[in-house]
């Protein structure tokens, strides 16, 4: 919002990482919270702009954000044109269904994998359903990722075309993920990105001598998690 | 070892930490452990290397160590040639060496500090003594700064002419610079880094609206450590 001047307000489920508050506060953001599944956070936004008159902007289930979440994957073509398999963490879907499309599109043989937390993993029993289904959530790592998909959301007929395989991931597979990330790589990576390396390691033998892309999607997460994360290992 | 294909043997203190041994071993290296400060693990090691007829290289007491270690100098300047600072950790002086006098032969108005933890800040003591001093060191976050120099060390009297400052740093300090790293940038360093980024914090008033360089030198560092440092964080 700095970057262009802009004001907005936010909308955020009430147990949002503080991490990720604070850093959307220092860029000038205003937040409100209402729910506890992002789904219903999005229905209030959605209708809070409605009877102010103002956009909405959905994180996923619009064409733009979609699209522009899809030039990762021309950038990975571009690096890796050769690619056997992109790992892709899924929440509302935006993030996958663009790259997907956009690798689908290119009729390349790249396989676009959909990583979902097992405790929230709503997109991948959609897709298997053949219709988005309403179910809840548990708690995840992978706060990123966890919630509900809008009903009649875009990202969904992507999903079903352009996303070749599903793995749900456990939640100790993404804190093991996290602290491998740490451990060998020296970078913090929240717990959606977690969800993609560790849909990756859990499945890793099926690609000895393939070339494959994972999407770690950002770094929001608390010290907190981290040192929990690490406890975890100790024990 | 690997890349070059060649066999050595390295010799460590008693007390480095296991993360930097493994990777070591990963390496492909033959392990020696004597001492416990690096001084005496590498009188040992040049002792060992004359009675086994083998070359004997000292981790900054080395002409090509140090001009190796310089080409950062060269990377700085090439990026940011109006810098008015380079903060560089120091432990026996080759990185700060190589880099001074780099920088220093452009006569470049750039200020190079020397970064020291001040429970072993042997090259800075002995820099205002005028002469290598046999300091005893106290445990430090900073392990690979850590320790004493050698005697006749060809970095000390380079450390006197082109070092133009010298900061040393607190245990409290150096923590909290790693941990303002993992929670600002996303990045885990070890101590030594958190030594140079630890002391640009400490006198950051001074830089302000100035360009200044932090030579982030490694990420070994265990996660035991990274939790004790969050832990000591939240208390």
């Amino acid at each position: 919002m700095k970057t262009v001047g802009l004001t907005g307000t936010i909308y955020l489920p009430e147990n949002v990482s503080k991490t990720k508050e604070l850093a959307l506060v220092r860029e000038g953001a205003v937040l409100r919270h209402h729910g506890t599944d992002v789904e219903e956070t999005e229905t209030k936004a959605r209708q809070m702009a409605l009877e102010e008159g103002i956009d909405f902007i959905s994180p996923y289930n619009d064409m733009d954000v979609m699209t522009g979440q899809g030039t990762i994957g021309k950038e990975i073509l571009e690096d890796l044109p050769d690619v056997d398999a992109v790992f892709v963490p899924v929440g509302g879907g935006g993030l996958i269904a663009g790259i997907a499309a956009y690798i689908k599109a290119l009729k390349t043989t790249a396989k676009v994998v959909g990583c979902q937390p097992a405790h929230s993993a709503v997109m991948a029993k959609s897709v298997e359903a053949g219709r988005i289904l309403d179910l809840p959530s548990l708690d995840t790592l992978s706060d990123g990722t966890a919630g509900g998909v809008e009903e009649g959301s875009i990202t969904f007929p992507i999903c079903q075309q352009c996303v070749d395989d599903w793995v749900l991931v456990e939640e100790d597979v993404i804190s093991d993920a996290i602290y491998f990330m740490m451990a060998e790589h020296h970078k913090i990576v929240e717990g959606a990105a977690g969800v993609a390396i560790g849909a990756f390691l859990k499945t890793a033998q099926k690609y000895h001598g393939k070339s494959v892309a994972i999407i770690s999607c950002g770094a929001n997460i608390s010290m907190e998690k981290i040192k929990k994360i690490i406890e975890l290992r100790q024990q």
